[in-house]
């Protein structure tokens, strides 16, 4: 049986996510873009809840990201984190469930009277979209020291020609002052990272589960191809005189797909995807044999072998498509993402914790990305996700049944409850992180 | 060895079009677009030639066609036609070939002091490329009764907004005229029609034939078809639960080229294409799983039975495609052709002209239209092809050398001898093509 304060708990923060949604969203969903009015105001309420609930001041750090911080009575601390910037018409649970489920914890302290055994930071992480300029996971990447603040986000414009830095410098954030995060985080002396969030996807909807353990986010390599042939028109080029660009890049799709479904295994650990997301045919007339086709790859995996693995046989099947139908290839990379398995003594609470809130422990690996991506590599990291249904993401639509929020918050204090009466944690087995 | 004569008069067909090229086009190409002013100054400066040359004044019919014709001593008539008419921006001899070599007919008998055996026809058609109304073959199928005036031109609209019918009227041309044309085509008692054309492909050249036999157009199938499956986060959603619209369109596009292949005969009489040209998907990001996927198939093959086969096979395979993608399928027509062979006993005659001009007769089927296709259910027809080379078409690149342009004239006044020695021709073996 579930303690009934953590139903009391998780009502709280529905009720607040709620308030919270009526302030910052209209009719075309939530508008809590980073950097702008609606989400400086989105923060403004958090603070008062943070002020009002919990007795503490937030801070800012030289990054943007806004602190809640509890004090406890040992070395170290954890953090829990997610972000409260949405999609422009985004969900009303995207982020800001982890941050509100955040401060809950923090209020469940104060009101008990107790004083937690390190010290707890609820953080509100920065840009987490990159809706606007492009660039996601700014403030917790800042943090990580894996953001290259000048090289990356200095030249990045939004649609109406406004400079990130610009931007930054309405948040009274510098390109400088980002590169200070990291010297903040560490001066925290974190001993774990924790995060609550809707899953965005159909997978926990389509087995019923309303709430999954998160392995860790994929790694992704994505990358632009080429093919090249010659345009002719339909009715004049014969068959064996034909170089079509788009028959080579549909071969390379189909045989893709082949090889993430040679890669896949039975269990949600060993599921791999690839997706060709981008198609570009020209001249792109019913009678002109296509002369070129752009063609985007997408592979994701949780094991960065199997990905290397993936990434080669692609370019393989690339080459003999190109070679069967007479054309040129060419890739461009797009994006080299690493994967982040998540810890596996803070899993095994987090399984733990599920299982006794709704009678299993389903896992999943994230395909998107989420700011405990950044955190991974520096610290025991866990997730846990709320069923999303539709499992759709970045759309008013998005959303979670209540009995589902309900069980994911539930199953989230009781993870943070787990994880404060293990610290510090033994050495984890695979040795260091990073 | 060739008459001397016949040399003479090739050289002067490739003067004149020289004269043309510089008189109707630009640094762009030709622009000698129907209904247009440079058309008109092309036509004008044909009529000059007619007048000059043949001692005849040319008229239009009500279509907008223009004949110039030399009463022979029996009755009824061959027609040698083409069209002056190019695309904006198009090749020299796109068309124009074959007019003027018509005119050179005229003028060869006129300058021997003979009279033709039966009249010689020589009609420049209107608006064969349709290039800025986007219908095709207007003269011809007005001519063979096959254009419904009103219901396919009354509401065409060119780039710029001029209605088509106004166009029309700038050249003194109704849509009610237009109907009249066949009565016209038909007081003229036509017994075959011939035509000289650039080939627009690469067969000839690729083959190093200069001149070569046409066996008819091919008919077409054109359809559009849209695979509808569900679009999603190429993170979020696992391979068993994707409905990838394009992977379906891809395995399509692929099973396409098969049947193609599959039904390709040895000779260039069963040679026939299948095309996918355009091709949409959306959302089209690389992050997303393709949700929705156009693609254009476009069939060509001489013999209908085949064509049609290929077409129930490559319906099949959509089905097949979008079962196995979980996605669904819906067919659209663009465009139905009836595939056009030419009659056999002028391809006879083709085939021993060219042979006597180039030493052997190669033949090949026309994957574009051209205005012999509308001749052909009417009256005996057969068409000579030029090489192309480069084998491309509609461009100002769009060229074929001297020599060939020499030899293919030739063949084509051979062509037109031995017709007109055989006429009348007895009926043809497989009975009345319409």
């Amino acid at each position: 049986m579930p303690l009934p304060e953590e139903r009391a708990s998780a009502r709280r923060v529905i009720e607040d996510l709620k308030e919270l949604a009526k302030l910052t969203s209209n009719e075309r969903g939530a508008q809590r873009v980073a950097w702008g009015p609606v989400w400086r105001e989105a923060r403004d309420w958090f603070t008062a809840k943070v002020d009002r609930g919990v007795g503490v001041k937030t801070t800012r750090d030289s990054a943007g990201n806004l602190w809640a911080s509890l004090p406890g009575s040992g070395k170290g601390s954890i953090v829990i984190g997610s972000h409260i910037d949405s999609v422009p018409g985004g969900g009303w649970l995207d982020g800001v469930l982890g941050v509100v489920a955040g401060l809950e914890v923090l209020r469940r302290f104060k009101e008990g009277g107790t004083t937690p055994p390190v010290t707890i930071h609820v953080v509100d992480w920065a840009d987490e979209e990159g809706a606007r300029f492009g660039r996601s996971l700014t403030g917790s990447a800042a943090s990580a020291g894996a953001l290259d603040a000048h090289g990356e986000l200095a030249h990045l414009v939004d649609r109406q020609g406004v400079k990130l830095p610009d931007a930054l410098a309405e948040n009274d954030v510098t390109l400088d002052g980002m590169m200070q995060a990291r010297a903040y985080f560490d001066s925290l002396d974190p001993l774990a990272y924790l995060e609550l969030h809707i899953e965005q996807g159909p997978v926990l909807e389509e087995q019923r589960d309303p709430v999954g353990v998160v392995l860790g986010t994929m790694g992704v390599e994505r990358y632009n191809l080429k093919f090249v042939g010659q345009a002719a028109h339909s009715g004049a080029a014969p068959l064996h005189l034909r170089k079509d660009a788009f028959l080579a890049a549909a071969q390379f799709a189909l045989d893709c797909r082949a090889i993430s479904v040679r890669h896949s295994g039975k269990t949600p650990r060993t599921r791999v995807v690839a997706t060709c997301g981008v198609v570009k045919v020209e001249p792109n007339f019913v009678t002109a044999v296509p002369g070129t086709t752009e063609i985007s790859i997408d592979l994701r995996a949780l094991d960065g072998k199997v990905l290397q693995s993936m990434l080669r046989e692609a370019k393989k099947a690339a080459a003999a498509a190109a070679k069967k139908h007479l054309v040129k290839v060419e890739w461009s990379p797009l994006l080299h993402i690493t994967p982040r398995p998540f810890d596996e003594r803070l899993m095994a609470f987090a399984r733990t914790a599920v299982k006794e809130v709704t009678g299993k422990a389903p896992e999943l690996p994230s395909g998107p990305l989420h700011d405990a991506a950044e955190m991974a590599p520096l610290v025991p990291t866990a997730m846990i996700f709320a069923q999303s249904s539709p499992g759709i993401s970045h759309t008013r639509f998005e959303d979670t049944p209540e009995p589902a929020l309900d069980k994911s918050i539930r199953a989230f204090l009781k993870l943070v409850d787990a994880t404060l009466a293990a610290l510090p944690l033994a050495p984890a087995k695979r040795g260091k992180r990073r």
